[in-house]
């Protein structure tokens, strides 16, 4: 082939992987970001962490790829031999790099963590290489072209540390070389209350349109649609993504909640600044799930105020007021007791708002008429209460039961803020 | 190469994982299988649904491997190509299969489904393959040995379909090939507070032994070790496992904290039911995590009371009873306030233990004295208050202090009923 290479490929370098420890969660990341990025890519391969097969999986890459993205293999153990291997694969020598050890050692210090033999492998990169470096972790990477037309990138396989050095690094640098097939940009829809194939269907025509592309994803109870332009240049894409992205809205009513990085947290707590309003949680089954999605956002403390983890029946008497008669009458899960409990940490924390949550997240303890997936939510707020029954069945398990019952909670709440 | 060939592959096929749509779980699913089976894997790879690269990638795995999993590519549509694409890169022509067309065209009216274009091609397999039999959907697979020493199973990519057909007819076929090396076992035993580095050199002599192996894993704070013995059995492959894991744990003393699916919330939890004591919590930077990682846990409220979450001061006061001159004195992220915070819900909740946070999650609020990833940590008992001071810095962000926080926070309490 005379044409210059442009393809991307992923290989994944661990024997974790092989057998089938771990989630290659990394390789969809990646996939994901190269999408984004405008940047064709046509091959993942994972090998274990064996130096003959990852030097004949980067051989092969070799003669076929213009970027390969490695991740895992970087750290300080024996079997951690990644940018070894790559060194000897294309018979380059090891270079002591002194400014990766400073920053490893500066790390380590600040951290009160003793330096371990092989650390000092970690600032060992083939001559010629470029450092990527690495801004939270001590496993640097490179950005190394080893033979004209080829370069290859090396990441650890930590997911948080590989992201941060993406987007600081290895990002720019890809959107540089003049790669892409015309300039991609997109944006995601997020929506709540709605099933996949339900959204897939109203919004049916768009999924079959080619510039841009719209695409359905579903994760835990929340339904997203990615929007795709390419054009020339950032704007006209931005300018096709547009009106597409008012026609959905309009077809999805409240159904969509945010767009890109928002969260139902992130959304609520907006709505709830805008209004100088405070919230606070009250939850059982949840046992601080509600808390700590609202507090993964930087800034929440300004909007909430605190909430009640009351697990046993006695912290919602104790600490929500939740009377014991209704306890004993309506039974901890209950739309009564959900909505006593909101309206108990809204008077008890003196905030705006309150949401509450109180349900059966299984395995044991269901009733036929109080099954495992039987979950009440509750709002508390100046003009009254709301209350809403959820019913998630058993077969998803516990972590599906509290995870849909966090973004119900949320949600409820953004809608009556709506 | 004159021995017999014995490797694996998995080959996953499909356009959506190379555009990132969704996580590869059929990969990750068949390798921990094959491990359980005692089958050497030793690479994975996923192209698009491009018969092309489709091909190149099944000559390559033919050319190394001696059976090759296929997963993806099965179904109706035209971007489903995998049978077909088999067929020609080894020339052999397709066959209709009339038992396979009768298996469909009953599962369609049984579910009362039309018979979609596509459906005949369905009932194509290569002349010389076996029907590898679907019990729950429409798309067969097959198990083909297209040349000597190279078989190709083929299986669609939804999950449940390929697990079903795995089960009845792959696994009972692979187990009757002579492929095993043995029987594989593991065992992962589970470390905090110590970093991989570390924990490495300190097992250094076992990460070179060869049966069992013994691998090093690091995640967030988390470290775990994973023991791998390969053996004619079960009984002796964990008769090779036991002493190793012995030793790992004499070397490691209180740093394991389990094995395999156990975590520090069920391990605390288990070490206060068997004492019949119960905990309580008070979250301030952790605004619930701690909770949230505790109910996670099913089985945990007989444990578990409940907490607190304390994110303004205020409450730290109300539902707390820190004095509001200590809040004033020492500031809310304090060694002083966690311990007041520690036991006053102890005595709130009235439980035995109670478990406090207090810290800077950032990225704002830190100063000098006080940076953004200090957190004061506390557990107060029936004889009294433990304190920890950890500072994680700034540079991993908010999410990675939160959750060393949560882990910390447990591990204190772990240590204190040791």
């Amino acid at each position: 082939m005379s044409a210059p290479r442009t393809g991307c490929e992923i290989l994944c370098i661990g024997t974790e992987l092989l057998l089938g420890n771990i989630l290659n969660s990394n390789a969809r990341w990646i996939a994901e970001e190269l999408a984004r990025l405008g940047l064709p890519h046509f091959r993942q391969t994972v090998v274990g962490d064996n130096p003959e097969r990852l030097r004949d999986a980067v051989l092969e890459a070799a003669g076929r790829s213009r970027v390969l993205i490695c991740t895992g293999g970087l750290g300080p153990t024996p079997d951690d031999l990644t940018t070894e291997t790559l060194a000897a694969t294309f018979q380059v020598p090891l270079q002591h790099r002194a400014e990766v050890m400073a920053d490893i050692t500066a790390k380590l210090q600040s951290r009160g963590r003793p330096m371990a033999a092989g650390t000092e492998k970690q600032a060992l990169l083939p001559q010629g290489a470029d450092v990527l470096p690495n801004p939270t972790g001590t496993a640097a990477g490179m950005i190394w072209t080893p033979q004209p037309d080829f370069t290859v990138l090396t990441f650890p396989g930590v997911p948080s540390e590989m992201r941060a050095m993406w987007h600081q690094s290895a990002a720019p640098w890809l959107q540089q070389q003049g790669l892409a097939r015309g300039t991609f940009r997109s944006r995601l829809l997020r929506f709540w209350g709605i099933g996949e194939s339900t959204l897939a269907e109203q919004v049916a025509p768009y999924l079959e349109s080619r510039n841009p592309t719209v695409a359905p994803y579903a994760g835990l109870g929340e339904v997203k649609l990615r929007i795709t332009a390419c054009a020339d240049d950032s704007a006209s894409a931005d300018a096709l993504i547009a009106p597409v992205e008012r026609e959905l809205r309009t077809i999805a009513g409240s159904h969509c909640f945010g767009a890109d990085s928002d969260s139902l947290a992130s959304v609520v707590l907006c709505q709830l600044r805008q209004r100088n309003e405070t919230l606070a949680v009250a939850e059982s089954c949840t046992g601080g799930g509600v808390g700590a999605a609202l507090t993964a956002v930087s800034g929440s403390s300004d909007v909430l105020l605190g909430g009640v983890i009351a697990y046993a029946n006695r912290i919602k008497q104790d600490l929500l007021e939740v009377p014991v008669d209704l306890l004993e009458r309506e039974g901890a899960v209950s739309q009564a007791v959900a909505m006593a409990m909101a309206e108990g940490a809204r008077r008890r924390l003196g905030s705006d708002w309150a949401i509450a949550v109180s349900g059966i997240a299984g395995p044991g303890g269901g009733t036929p008429t109080k099954p495992v997936g039987l979950v009440h939510l509750a709002v508390a707020g100046p003009e009254g209460c709301t209350s809403l029954e959820r019913r998630y069945g058993d077969s998803r398990g516990r972590d599906w039961i509290r995870g849909l019952s966090v973004g119900d909670a949320l949600n409820l709440l953004r809608l009556q803020l709506i």
